[in-house]
């Protein structure tokens, strides 16, 4: 029983050497195969769509029965469809994916150290990413075509509703991967247990970055849990700051956007500030209009005078990501105090200002410690689409690596490729011969 | 008692929050005004070196003590003295660091995702950088120095050895800011028990990224220890593959630079790989050559019947890092067995294949996963001074952010800056608005 069991299911551990092989092979791997893999991909999805849409309706027929139970929302069923529109999009997706620009092989720095001796600092993949997501099994589809691109072999973990079409879904690119020379199966793999996902994160030997899409808790619970470097965010905490100098058109432009375009987005505003001194004029013309586009107010005392049908907001209300159509209002005294506000109550996120004044707003934009920080535009622009990223993998609020609405360059690392015929670094001890150092052209490298 | 001592001795949690608020205040500080901030630093440093050379005595005598009871090692001490051209290189540094160009600011994209509308991801100082280092206390100098050229505030931990030189110098450097406009003494701030770098690596709400440089056992101990990002590497097994078109004098060259210029580096050589077909005609000349530098060769049975006095290796010697002149030498039956060798037994730091076939280099090079990878060129050129970064924190086999020598743009991250008048991310849904997402010249950002 168990050396069967061994053989159907490998260990997580070998599922990750095995993409770690499959990955050493994708990193060799030229821009035109890459697209060839892509494109087969494609024409496999598109050739197995019965196969697929039949796991699909699987998946479905069974949540149906939860969602009637009451233990499954009609919102997650939702996402788990995969029927005609969105089977179309999923296909365009991966050509989208093969049309980007290929983040491997860019020469960021080129240098001339010697006669003969050239360094090159050049883009490479990462190596192996695992991805745990929820929900919508056309992400898997989406992220492995990003993998691919970007060289990464990926091991994915998608949500429990949706495990037949995953399933469907990756041994569908696995065959189609298996027809294209110098790429392995093993390149896109599938976990489908909560176990393997808390294997997967003790394997820091074998797994270079972990991307979680999904919940707050998803992503707080993988970030607590593995020491492999997590790329994402918990906390959506968004700010608009309305300054003394506030346009009354921009500010309610930017405001009611920001809290009400898509409320459960991550850069979606959670918090207005509000300056003192536009507490009188400029509260009662935004009160309205959030009030009009059915927003609850949750203000302090100060302006909630100001405001109708205002509810007194408690603390807990500026450390919260409401995820709905609930603002937190506080007042505040200067420039500075919102700052403060949004770097301690903040999630680091996307913050935005209001104002005409240019010296506020570059006070605002240099210290706000935020992925985004926008002058007189919504929060909801951070999106990368609409920075024109081309792809998304992710929002990032760490610190390192990448920030922010992230393309395919968070996929990629670099190294360091030095050229030389036989060159020792005695013969540049101090006395002996002198470095160059002469910036040179970036060469096309094989 | 407990008050004073509070008073005395903030915690480890002050000490980050303020080196924080430090961090904000100087992630909007001009060029100009950093530079002037080093260059009173120097000054002070010049001015006060009595004051320090007195601390650096005491230490001095201190460890003195210790070394005749043996329980110091006589290259700790030197490490540890200040006195003569160490001191005046310790000031070189500050104004070599000045003299950088400053890594914040950069205009890495633009785009103007519409009239009015535009973006610009400009890099910007992580934040709070906590670095721990052993003996040399100009490293806190140094460190100092870089931190406040990248605007990041740090929280220094040095050796135990050098504790009352290291309070003299921080103490000084604090001295210095405190007289400039717009820079908090807080930007430098000194801990000194091994308590203390505990708290801090729990501090990740207040720091944001770690660099220990010192032995294999600190830098493992840290990354053990904490969620904080950490910048840096632990082993250095760097391995030189003598490939089966391996150039005789290129491989004596390499071989030799790479095992002997400075043993007890994380890029020195601690393995040989060499082409089973060279075994005959180039490996005896390898051992010779290495033999006359003072060389022990540990090697396989195959590779010690063409070397004079090999000891036999075992199989650990393969995964040792001997920082010292011990090299252990493995025969291997192809281009592609080394590759794997190095994949799972080197360190990912830095490797080089000697050969004069240019494919088998590119194989090599391109699936090498390591930070350097190198074509007849010794090991030892990865070095941040060598590759001519200006300056170098630290030698990083990390896959994110930074990798290889890293020089101040380690310290930097980015974020996202737009400039709208107003706009609702509403206006560009689907029907509604199209993004034109051209690409802008990016401009002097304030």
């Amino acid at each position: 029983m168990s050396a069967e069991k061994t053989e159907k299911t490998p260990s997580v551990e070998t599922i990750a050497r095995r993409a770690r092989a499959a990955a050493l092979q994708l990193a060799a791997l030229s821009t035109e195969s890459k697209n060839a893999a892509l494109e087969a991909v494609g024409s496999k999805l598109e050739q197995r769509r019965e196969d697929i849409l039949e796991s699909n309706r699987a998946d479905k027929a069974d949540c149906e029965a939860e969602v009637e139970a009451g233990s499954l929302s009609g919102a997650l069923f939702k996402r788990l469809d995969l029927e005609g529109s969105k089977f179309e999009s999923m296909l365009a997706g991966v050509g989208d994916v093969a049309r980007l620009p290929d983040p491997v092989g860019q020469v960021t720095l080129a240098t001339r150290l010697d006669e003969g001796l050239d360094l090159y600092r050049v883009s490479c993949p990462l190596g192996v990413i695992g991805v745990i997501f929820e929900a919508r099994p056309e992400a898997a589809v989406q992220i492995a075509a990003l993998a691919l691109k970007s060289s990464n072999a990926v091991i994915l973990k998608g949500g429990r509703e949706a495990s037949r079409t995953n399933e469907a879904l990756v041994s569908v690119i696995q065959e189609a991967l298996g027809e294209v020379d110098g790429v392995s199966p093993d390149a896109v793999q599938l976990v489908s247990t909560r176990e393997e996902v808390r294997e997967m994160l003790d394997l820091d030997r074998w797994i270079d970055l972990i991307i979680p899409r999904g919940s707050n808790e998803l992503v707080q619970s993988i970030q607590e849990a593995t020491r492999i470097p997590v790329l994402g965010h918990a906390d959506g905490i968004c700010s608009v700051y309305i300054d003394r100098d506030a346009d009354e058109r921009k500010a309610v432009a930017v405001s009611v956007d920001a809290k009400t375009h898509y409320p459960a987005a991550c850069n979606a505003c959670e918090t207005l500030l509000v300056h003192r001194e536009r507490l009188g004029d400029l509260l009662p013309v935004l009160g309205a209009a959030l009030r009009e586009a059915g927003v609850e107010i949750r203000a302090d005392e100060e302006a909630a005078a100001h405001l109708d049908a205002a509810i007194a907001a408690v603390p807990e209300d500026y450390d919260t990501e409401f995820l709905d159509r609930i603002l937190a209002v506080r007042t505040v005294a200067s420039l500075e105090e919102a700052v403060e506000h949004i770097n301690s109550h903040g999630s680091h996120h996307t913050d935005a200002i209001v104002t005409e004044d240019a010296a506020a707003a570059e006070y605002f934009l240099s210290r706000v410690d935020s992925a985004g920080v926008f002058h007189n535009a919504s929060t909801r622009f951070a999106d990368g689409f609409r920075f024109g990223l081309g792809a998304e993998v992710g929002i990032s609020t760490n610190k390192t690596h990448a920030r922010g609405p992230v393309g395919l360059e968070g996929l990629v690392i670099y190294k360091y490729r030095l050229y030389g015929s036989g060159h020792a670094a005695a013969d540049y001890d101090p006395g002996a011969g002198e470095f160059l150092h002469d910036e040179i052209e970036p060469r096309e490298l094989p």
